[in-house]
Order: structure tokens, then C-alpha cells, then sequence
């Protein structure tokens, strides 16, 4: 009975992980089901979302004065599966402690993610977020940037719900998560005209822009359940490491996803001329001719993109890029893994994560 | 002796105070010479310049990414008088602790105070800053913004210096500091569009944009130097008063000040129709006529404002709106010497403080 629910547990996760768009300032989730999920050693996932939700509409954000603090509101409430808060309450609760003491830690992330959306949406000069106007849209600018401020120093403030300690571990975290951020935007920006990027450039990047905040959010479960230092470190290397193969895997499933189910446009980056994983090593294994044809491709951008998206798949496929960017997914799972077994914790809690890890690898969409 | 050197001390304060435009986000220094103060009981004022120098120039800070880290080297050797952080390291050194120890929260201030005016001045669209380019003019907006964002990180960063009691008290301290700088910026683009300001809410904002920065400097030293909570809370009080006889001040003599020796061009408020302190009482001492001819006066723009000025510096004298700011000028600062009747520090210590504020009230410039 157990393993038939850990096995149900990890088909949620799955599903999940699996629509978990992870592209940083540019990530968000598309539609999926909490309501499934069994466990005898966790909670339902639905109930660590819905007692977010809970905590966040018992903050009163929309205060004086209301040009300032409405536009925080507003995204806030845009929606979004949470995925950040809830895995900050799951990973407490994973370390033993209720994971209700972790709430606050899971606002600070939560409102850290929607600053970054506010300041990068303004950055990308981006007219929707969530289907609705986007913050520097429905007021201006500079009530984007102001706004933006704000939600940082906001999400630093709920920390304080910590006795010291704590609240240095956590803040100190999400200090150094936080530039990274700036600084995994910031590269990517820069790498939009350079052409010379290097795959361990676009890894670090992947991992500042999107990864160390899925960590981080772990991580501050971990402290807020008192964990040792050993297993803080362990939870942040599991959740760094498949943000890792998870990005690489939004990058593959771009180009190679099922229309149907992807939720985004098939073919996106390549439209848009990203240099993605997939970019990068078609690049690296192709002979000069390919190589040519590949540059030529991503120097323009097209009305029909039909026969762009199809060339380029097929080199992807040809140089051995496609079989590459599935070989590094599975070696960030597998390093995923190996902290697993390092970590103590109890073997059920070790098989919910793994399966988690596991059912990753064989995403499809 | 010491008579006289508390003597040389507060002159010095008077010029270091006089000189200051604390006008919050907007917020400049012009030059004055540290290199007179002599004192037996505090260190020269240069001397704290000076070390908080060598402590920036100390700070790796122009690390990669470069085009995230270039411009927060640039804005932070711009220049300036670097008054807050040496308010810092003064009132660590009058809580009798060595001064050093308050380097890295003197370096938030400073670090959180050009946040502050690179986002500033992206909102104001502003193509100068103390004789300069500005960050988004050199670089462009998206840089500014998101160098900007990292360096309100940053500031934070600089508290880990600090045992965990500390940091915690420091970083709650800057977190609603920087939130209502926040606040005070909203308010005053809100009154730019509003016919109905009262003085008290002139009043909050010129406290939250301008004083409170001042106010958590100096008291940013006293947690340092693990002064009582009550002294924390009362040179907390006292910079807080100061700054706001001191900005209400710089609003007279904004209007009234010396052309020669004023350092910004006199009649600058009233040339950009800005609510002041003076304005605000002059509309509400004002008979009918006067208050119309006022309306009608700061509802244009000209070219040439010769006649403008002379007009409304009329009507602040003719309705005694110049004697009420003067005399609330002199309130603010009793108010501020209040504080210090009650302070836990010697009585040497209190003079120099006193002779700071008693100078601030003759300033003429």
C-alpha cells in the first residue's frame, strides 16, 4: 500500500516537475492537478498551496499609499501554481518541523519571484503575464520599477518572523540567491549578442537564472525545520541539480515536445533564436557545412517559420545535439540522486524525492 | 580649550549641515571642506571620510558579469560628501564604540542611498548626476534597473559583517527605512498631481523621502556600538528632527537663499511649480486674491521666471507663510534638542550634537 501511494506520489510529482516552467524571470505554470496526490508520510500538495494561499490573502499588502502598494497586490494575485512557496513548505516538512512555521520563509520567495516578473517584464518591454496586463502596463514604469523596489525589501521583511539566527541563515541565502539572479539575467542578456558562448557560460547562467532560486526555496525549508548543515547543503544540491536537468529539458521539449500538451509554442527559441543547450551542441558537433546553415538560420527572423523550425531539428537531430542535451538531463538527475542517499532522512521521504528525480528523466509531455 | 574646540566642531557641523541637500532621492552634495574640525572628543570629520573610503575602494565590487557590476562601481565612485555613512561611523564613535566596527553598515547606507539615485534617476529621466552621466544615460534603462536591483541586495549583504542580534536589528532597521523611502518617493510623485496636499502629508513624505535615511544612519551606529535601546530610539529622534528642520529649510532657502553661495539656483521650486513647505502655508494663510494670484502663478511654465519668482516670494513674506516655515524650522530642531537632554552620552558629546542643531537654525547660506 505504501509503494502504491509513493508511486501515486511520484506520478504528482511528475506531473509537476514536468510543466514546471523554469526560465527564471520569463518562468511560469501552466495549468495542472494538486488533487491526486496521496502519501502516507506527506501532506496532499493541494493543502501546502491552499494554506499558502491562505497566508498570503491574510497579509494585508494593499496600504497606503495605494500607487505604490496596489500594484504589488495586483501580482500577487495574478495566480500561478506557487510552486517556489510550496516546495519551501514541502522541504520543512520533509526535515520534521510543521511545516506551517515555514509560511513566512515561503512569502519572502514568493514575493521575490514576482519582483523579479515586475522588473523583467519591464526589461522585455512585456505587454501580458498570467493572460492579464502586465504591472508597468496597467500603471507605468516607473510605478514598475518603484513597485518592484518595494516587493525586495517586502520580501526581506518577512524573515523577521525568525529569531536571529534564523533570520540570518535566511537572509544571507536569499541575498546571495538573489544576485545571482541579477546576475544569471544579466548574462543572459549579454549572451543575446555575443557569439562565442561558451556550454559551461550557458550552464552557469541556467543555474543563476533558474536553478539556485528552486534550491534556495528548499533550502530555506530545510533551515526553518532546524536541519543540519549537512542536509541544508544536500537539499540545495537535489533542488540545484534538477533545476538544472529541468531547464535542459524545457530547452529539448521547445524544440521536440508534443504540440498538444507543451503548453508553450513548439519551436519558440528557435523561432526567437535562443542559443539554447541544443544550440550550443549542434553547434560544437557539427561539420562546417551544418554549422554554416545553422548560423545562417538564427540570423534572421521569419513570418512562417515552418521550414526554419524543421532545418533546424533536423541538424539537432544529425550532429548528435538531441541525443547530448537527454544524456546531460539524466546526468544532472543522477547527480540529483547521489545527494539523496548522503541525506538523513527517512528512506520513505528519500523515495518521494527520487521519484520525483526519476520520473523527471522520462518527462515526454 | 575644549570650549573652543566645541567651538571649531559645530562650525563645522554648520558647514557640513548647511551644505547638505537632503533631498532624499534627489539628494546631492556640494563641496565643503572637512579638513578644520578639531575636537578632543571625536575624531576630525575627514578622518571618518577618509576611512570610509579607503573601505569602498577596498570592496572588490566591478566582478563579473561587467555590465551588472561596471555601472554600481561607477555610481558609487561618482562621488558625493559621503555624509550618511560618515553619520554612521560619528555616532558609533559617540556610543563610545571603535568606529571601524561600523564600516560595513555605514557601506549598506551609502550603497542603498545610489540605489536609490540610479532608480531615481531613470524615473526622472535625468541625463546628469553630480556633473556626470547617469547610469542609464551611460549604459541604458534595463541596466539600470536590474544594477540597481543588485545593488539593494548588495546593501543587505553588507550586514552579514554583523553576529546575528546585530544583523537582525540592523537589517529590520534598513528594511523599513528603505520601504519608506519607498513610500516618501510615491508620495511626492503623487503630489505632483494633486490640488490637495496638507501639511501634514507634506510633512510625511519630506520625513519617510528624506529624514528617516538620516534618522537610521546615525541610529545604525548606536546598534553597532550596542548603545541602550533608548539611546538607539533617541538619536534615531534626534537625526529624524534634524533632517526635517533641515529639508524644510532647504525649501526656504531654495526661495530666499544666498544666489552666491547656495549652490543650487534659487527659485528652483518655484520655477518647477513644486509643493513646498512655504507654498503649502502661503495657500493656506493667503486672502482670496493672494491665493488665486498663487494658483495662477505656479499653473505655468516659463522661459523666463524673473518676474515669477519675485511675485511668489512676495506673497510666502506678504502672507507670513516665510515666518511659519521659519519658525517651524526652529521647532524641529528644539524638538531634536529634547532628545538629547535625555541621552545616556557626556555631557562634551551632547555639546557637539547641540552645536550641530543651534547652527542648522542660523544657517543662512
Amino acid at each position: 500500500m505504501e509503494t502504491l501511494n509513493t508511486k501515486i506520489v511520484s506520478k504528482v510529482f511528475l506531473k509537476i516537475y514536468s510543466k514546471l516552467k523554469v526560465s527564471a524571470f520569463l518562468s511560469y505554470f501552466v495549468n495542472f492537478k494538486f488533487e491526486n496526490l496521496k502519501s502516507t508520510v506527506m501532506l496532499p500538495i493541494h493543502e501546502y498551496q491552499e494554506q499558502f494561499l491562505i497566508y498570503l490573502e491574510s497579509q494585508n499588502i494593499a496600504k497606503e499609499p495605494k500607487n505604490l502598494y496596489q500594484p504589488i497586490d495586483y501580482i500577487l494575485q495574478l495566480g500561478g501554481k506557487r510552486i517556489r512557496p510550496v516546495l519551501t513548505l514541502m522541504t520543512a516538512d520533509i526535515f520534521d518541523a510543521d511545516y506551517k512555521l515555514a509560511l513566512p520563509a515561503a512569502m519572502a520567495v514568493e514575493v521575490f519571484h514576482n519582483f523579479s516578473l515586475v522588473h523583467d517584464d519591464i526589461m522585455d518591454d512585456a505587454p501580458l503575464r498570467r493572460g492579464k496586463v502586465t504591472v508597468h502596463e496597467k500603471w507605468n514604469i516607473n510605478t514598475g520599477i518603484l513597485s518592484g523596489d518595494a516587493m525586495l525589501i517586502l520580501a526581506y521583511q518577512y524573515f523577521e518572523n525568525y529569531q536571529p539566527e534564523t533570520f540570518r541563515k535566511l537572509a544571507k541565502l536569499f541575498s546571495k540567491t538573489a544576485l545571482e539572479v541579477c546576475e544569471g539575467q544579466q548574462y543572459d542578456v549579454d549572451f543575446e549578442t555575443r557569439n562565442d558562448v561558451t556550454i559551461p557560460e550557458y550552464l552557469k547562467m541556467v543555474e543563476y537564472k533558474t536553478a539556485v532560486l528552486v534550491a534556495a526555496a528548499m533550502k530555506m525549508g530545510a533551515i526553518v525545520a532546524r536541519s543540519s548543515k549537512e542536509n541544508r547543503g544536500l537539499i540545495y544540491d537535489f533542488g540545484l541539480n534538477l533545476g538544472l536537468a529541468f531547464q535542459l529539458q524545457d530547452d529539448y521539449l521547445d524544440a521536440f515536445g508534443n504540440p498538444e500538451t507543451f503548453g508553450k509554442q513548439v519551436g519558440g527559441d528557435i523561432i526567437e533564436n535562443k542559443k539554447t543547450y541544443l544550440y550550443l551542441k549542434a553547434l560544437e558537433f557539427s561539420k562546417p557545412a551544418e554549422k554554416e546553415q545553422l548560423l545562417q538560420l538564427f540570423s534572421v527572423k521569419l513570418d512562417d517559420n515552418t521550414d526554419k523550425i524543421a532545418a533546424v531539428k533536423e541538424i539537432f537531430n544529425a550532429t548528435g545535439a538531441s541525443k547530448a542535451t537527454q544524456k546531460a538531463i539524466e546526468e544532472y538527475t543522477l547527480k540529483a540522486f547521489e545527494t539523496l542517499e548522503k541525506m538523513n532522512i527517512s528512506q520513505e521521504k528519500k523515495e518521494v524525492l527520487k521519484a520525483f528525480g526519476e520520473n523527471l528523466m522520462e518527462r515526454k509531455v
